[in-house]
């Protein structure tokens, strides 16, 4: 029973024999084997347990049972309380994601500061197989599919390649004690229905799941592999420039691909965006267009697509001086120029009247009891209810722009002109302004 | 209820409404609904309906109802009896493989002899999300999870988008009649295991379980091209000669990859391959080593891979006139030349008196009955015993060649010498035979 247990770590993952090793042990029967199997052999180890209060006495004696487990094998063990509950109702997470972001914020930190070279998890294939599942059913693309990694920075997961059947062997022969969690968190819940009643009927279909599980997902990362080589070639010719915070692509290195949805998506999913359908129409969209995600904006400007972040809360104040100044904003250029007569109107261009302009204007982003004249319209509007009417979402409205001359707007960017200041009889000279 | 449907066809699927179709009609309610809608649509039907007797009377009365519908709407039907245990039993296959080859096989040969322009079929969503299922249970790769194509070639499945639900609901709104299959087949059982069982607890997971499916394989088919796009690449590196059932892949091509072994799997994967392993093994094996499909042989020879298919009873016998000569086989170039005394021995390589030989020396496959002299062991060994002793698979053997000088076996290739023709003493010349 210990063998293959003892060989995996001595020989598939010789590197931790001679590091200093945390334990992240929450009490349950897979913790538990991991610590019995890296004490076995000698391993430099340490535990690390979190509690996180949320089945109160049980939760206490969980941590007490890692203490005096410690104890009984004569290791160090770090534990540390968290207010869950608060972190998750701050941070408007659910329970779950705020335990995982505590767990391994802390784990991290305990490693840095106390020089332990890799931190170990006691996931077992089933977890991974689970995950595929929960995953899959949620929707997700090929790297929600390839599993947990066995070795991904400091984190090692010494017990991926066994099944929770083994485990238990394990546990069992060396009549190991663990504590069970009672709890019914709908993840919990959700894990077992997948373990007692989907993983069962996907045996009977094969009845070796879990080894064609390891092969699908190596060659599922193998394709992986093959599709990031491909975009490191890709993005050495589609990456115009990295500033910080700030990266420009090449529009037309998108468009001549088969698929450029596809290397939209590869190129732009860790940004939060999921409608890859707006991002497509974006290749032709004209300049200023822009999509958002909640973490970041993607503009067309000219032939390239700007990526940025957005800083929640960012202030957008910037002061225009004169008539014959160009002005970067963050979605492009604003330029002002004399022109002759009103071309053809555009939602990135507006012809005004040069005489009403009280320079210096200030370009900003809108705020409560702003008021305008809406274009076309008769009288006056609240901003908040044309943004109301227009369906903007939280994150259109901070990324919209207003062009106010004094206190009155002039333009609300990319909209909506204002009927005040517009071309009329009596205007003498015509400024275009333009978001280019 | 009629509308997504037919919006489906009008618009997503444009390119039938001019064009002569065949439906592939079982009479079950999916069929049914796809001729239906069809019909209503004023497109240019035929039914297509194939019997394969595998159920007596009532696979009989599912062709009369085909027969019978197409009478009702005035439109054509064809019909064709199928042996299919017969065919299944002969081709060694089950009867639901036959079943799916002799049906796409006869659509295919009607839809060309009578220029039908495409062949509908009716599977739906959760035909598509059980496929997934089941490859994903049996281990898969990428192309296992991507789905049936909506269009592949003449094949256009029509009702793909919709759900097994959508399709009842249609037909049940239009008082529809369809036959139901009361069979109980291995794969129905299994579907229906899925259906009831498994998908239902995936649904509990995400309630729009369907619709994430679709975005998770089109993510999947994105990846697939990106893939794909690389591939092409590699190809034009990697790729030295294409010749009829022969191709030569570079060597260092694959080994300067970050992981060599998906660009193994992604080259040779159709060609019936499935130990990786021993594919990345063969890129420094030395010259000679092979690994088999069932179709295929891959040899390493010198810094190229050889691929070739294998005629099934493919019967080598080449005559090697004097030992001057060097001899082109499946497997390499077979070498003979005179030296003075033993170098290194290695299995690709091995040393005999020159004085033993008795030219012509004949190449050839093992056949019951071949007994040799196996170097360093006494007395004398069958063949097949040998074979046995050493698990050769029935490829194997094939692929195994023997030296044979007269009726004496003088080198079963690349696996052992005979004693009878060794260096001794007494030999004069030493004549080194090689496999390069």
């Amino acid at each position: 029973m210990l063998e293959p247990f003892k060989n995996h770590i001595l020989y598939n993952l010789s590197f931790l024999n001679n590091a200093r090793l945390l334990i992240a042990i929450s009490g349950g029967v897979d913790s538990v084997v991991l610590t019995h199997l890296c004490y076995q052999l000698g391993l430099d180890i340490s535990l690390a347990h979190c509690n996180f209060n949320l089945r109160g006495k049980e939760s206490d004696g969980d941590e007490e049972f890692v203490v005096q487990l410690a104890d009984n094998l004569d290791i160090e063990a770090f534990t540390e309380s968290f207010n869950t509950e608060g972190y998750a109702s701050e941070n408007k997470m659910s329970i779950q994601m705020a335990a995982r972001e505590l767990r391994y914020y802390w784990f991290d930190e305990l490693a840095q500061q106390l020089g332990f070279d890799y931190i170990l998890t006691a996931h077992h294939a089933d977890d991974n197989l689970e995950t595929f599942l929960i995953n899959f059913s949620r929707g997700t693309g090929l790297d929600g599919l390839t599993g947990i990694p066995e070795v991904n920075n400091k984190f090692v997961r010494a017990l991926l390649p066994f099944s929770r059947e083994n485990v238990i062997d394990y546990a069992k022969a060396n009549n190991l004690i663990w504590r069970v969690d009672s709890s019914n968190a709908s993840t919990k819940y959700l894990r077992n229905k997948l373990r007692h009643e989907v993983i069962p009927i996907l045996k009977e279909i094969n009845p070796s799941l879990l080894q064609s599980y390891q092969s699908t997902i190596n060659n599922l990362g193998d394709a992986t592999d093959i599709v990031e080589d491909h975009l490191e070639l890709f993005f050495e010719d589609a990456v115009e420039s990295i500033e910080d915070n700030k990266m420009t692509f090449n529009v037309s290195e998108f468009k001549k691909q088969n698929n450029p949805r596809a290397y939209l998506f590869e190129t732009f999913k860790d940004y939060g965006f999921t409608e890859w359908n707006d991002a497509l129409n974006l290749l032709d969209a004209q300049s200023g267009k822009y999509i958002l995600s909640s973490t970041h904006r993607l503009i067309k400007h000219q032939d390239s697509l700007l990526l940025s972040e957005i800083v929640p809360g960012e202030l957008i104040e910037i002061t225009i001086t004169d008539s014959n100044q160009e002005v970067e904003t963050p979605f492009g250029i604003l330029s002002f120029s004399e022109v002759d007569e009103i071309q053809n109107n555009s939602i990135t261009a507006i012809y005004v009247d040069k005489a009403l302009l009280k320079f210096p204007l200030l370009i900003r982003q809108w705020k409560v009891g702003d008021v305008f004249f809406p274009f076309g319209m008769k009288g006056k509007k609240k901003v908040s209810k044309y943004f109301k009417d227009e369906k903007l979402s939280l994150l259109d409205k901070e990324s919209t722009l207003l062009l106010c001359s004094e206190d009155n707007i002039v333009w609300v960017v990319n909209r909506r002109a204002d009927n005040r200041f517009r071309v009329t009889e009596e205007t003498e000279e015509i400024i275009k302004v333009e978001l280019k």
